[in-house]
């Protein structure tokens, strides 16, 4: 079936530091008419760097709206009209150092598609050259090296909980397994 | 190393329908100030229903912040208080009519915590007895039939969008194929 929802007017909007928020009356395909909310961000990258060893580099950075620090795979927000594999070029080396000869695409993602418009572009790189990292100024993190089986395996116990990184770790895992990458 | 950020005051906020956002001043480990921003959100569930023969119960809905369809796992937001497991009997019932014999916990994860307090919590539903779906007044969907076997390689072929739903396949997959449920 057809549940298109149309756009009938803009409320209100909340313009915010990285995303807005919009306040739509729609209508739905019976005609009636709802509320949709709707957090516009600007998307962002996330890269599992995998070296010839089968470890992953990851990072364990504070993140303000959990009041901890958590375990995660290189990530940032793309800029405007940037091409996300140049995005996760720039990440992975700002954050790790690292630069990759091979990046493959892990596909995208949408975080959280009720009320967000965030779309998370995956990739695995690989052939790892290092070189030195340089985070943003207000970013603070501690690289860390982990074997990729002992990701899934955390994964599998609950003991991750970083979304991009729990979708990144099982595919790369599973095409892995099966030899298609 | 303690990358810890305190809340110095808060600057702003919006009160949204489904989320709040916060805006605040913090102040870094090493004593420099920025701006953090939180979308405030109640976190909600999702649920996995596998029944006898390996096929999974999923709803096709319209999402508005990307104007289209998604394939997702039945799934819905937590009411203040709520229990995460009722929250995804509620769920299970209301959007497909199943009652499951047994819930086994998939763990939970952060869909977005650069800017993001959404936490889901997974399931897989067992052991499922049919019974009569009972949407919300302004949801509509369609209850769509798949092997988990599809699902997974819809998802490793990069043709499956939604967070959660990647996240429940993937790890109940795995979980499957190594007897540990």
């Amino acid at each position: 079936m057809d549940y298109t929802e149309t756009k009938e007017r803009r409320i209100s909007t909340y313009q915010g530091v990285i995303i807005n928020v919009a306040l739509d009356q729609a209508r739905l395909h019976n005609g009636s008419r709802v509320l949709r909310e709707v957090v516009e961000h600007p998307g962002g990258v996330a890269v599992l760097p995998l070296d010839q060893e089968g470890y992953v580099y990851c990072v364990k950075q504070f993140r303000y709206p959990f009041q901890c620090h958590l375990l995660e795979i290189p990530a940032g927000k793309l800029e405007p009209g940037e091409d996300p594999r140049l995005c996760a070029e720039r990440e992975l080396s700002e954050e790790t150092g690292f630069t990759a000869g091979r990046f493959v695409s892990l596909g995208e993602f949408y975080s959280s598609p009720g009320f967000s418009s965030e779309i998370l572009h995956l990739y695995l790189a690989l052939d790892l050259q290092e070189g030195e990292a340089h985070p943003d100024q207000d970013e603070f993190l501690d690289r860390i090296r982990i074997p990729l089986s002992e990701l899934k395996e955390r994964v599998l116990r609950g003991e991750l909980h970083d979304g991009k990184t729990v979708v990144a770790v099982l595919k790369a895992a599973a095409l892995l397994e099966e030899n298609r990458v």
